[in-house]
């Protein structure tokens, strides 16, 4: 058993806590470019020097905010009742629920925003949110073509995009209304083809 | 035979090619929220009553000068030579192209990343310049069915998702490069399913 926190690591927590909470609520309300170091920090109550002594930029804070939203570490992997539709659509529906959650819609909406123009930014979020999530659904893949459920001949990453890509842009580009049918018909048209059997 | 434009429509015909070049440059360097329609005028060699004279806001301006980028209207359907995939991996392929052309890439990541966090223009250019191309793909689908090449109960707007989010949400998001082998795998594995048949 590990010893619990001591009173200033609390503090710290606290402290963290709410940079956090600050950076996300104000992205979120005026975009990334306007967003600052000194905009977090008062907002946050706290002095600057305490957010430059854990973060080098802005980019930094708010990465680790978008970490921290999920409660902790990322799961170690998709659920595998060895029903891969069924595993599919029930992480679908759940990221669903999640875009719909103002709390993550706006501030991420915002994010990745900056990144479709900011290069360099775009690429840190894709590193660092984005792909381990992705690597997730390839490890399902295939866990799913050793058990004879996906064509051997399939590559996982690009597979996955036909269900969470089309999900991500009704989302990001407002195109068309997303719900846990459109999720659910997703993963059955990707899993069997448009084609007739 | 229509008769030949005055000399008064040539010099507005190159005041308004003038007027979208400026636009789509400037917006593709410095953003959608600071392009204004005095940047755009003073740009174009114009006074701002010109623009005025035509369009009532930048983004009407922009989302015109997108339109004419094609040289023209859109083709009204996609090719039909009774092969789904060929047809659609041509289609992808040529989309490929465009999107590798930076005088295409550079404006229209700037409009599609303020479409993201800007709902009411995130509307008008789905509306305007997304779902024109996506109901292309929707007649192609419907023809198929009809041909018997696609399964009678899928829905044609959910399944051109499956080629066409994976391709602009790698554009946008960088999230991985994009090729013409990459397209036609998307065209395959959308068409034929990842289990095995």
């Amino acid at each position: 058993m590990s010893a619990p926190p001591s009173a200033p690591r609390r503090r710290s927590e606290r402290s963290r806590r709410a940079i956090y909470d600050a950076a996300l609520s104000l992205v979120g309300e005026i975009g990334y470019p306007r967003t600052t170091i000194e905009g977090i920090a008062a907002r946050a109550g706290v002095g600057k020097q305490t957010i430059y002594r854990w973060w080098s930029s802005k980019a930094d804070v708010l990465l680790e905010a978008f970490l921290d939203l999920g409660d902790g570490p990322a799961p170690p992997a998709l659920p595998d009742t060895g029903d891969l539709a069924a595993d599919l659509k029930a992480v679908l529906r759940a990221t669903v629920d999640t875009l719909r959650d103002p709390r993550f819609d706006t501030p991420a909406r915002a994010l990745a925003a900056e990144g479709v123009v900011d290069a360099e930014l775009g690429r840190r979020v894709v590193a660092q949110l984005l792909q381990p999530s992705l690597q997730l659904y390839v490890d399902r893949l295939r866990a799913a073509q050793r058990a004879g459920d996906v064509r051997p001949g399939i590559d996982p990453r690009i597979a996955l995009e036909l269900f969470v890509s089309p999900l991500a842009q009704r989302w990001l580009q407002h195109t068309a209304p997303f719900s846990y049918e459109y999720t659910d018909t997703l993963v059955d048209y990707a899993l069997y083809g448009l084609v007739p059997r």
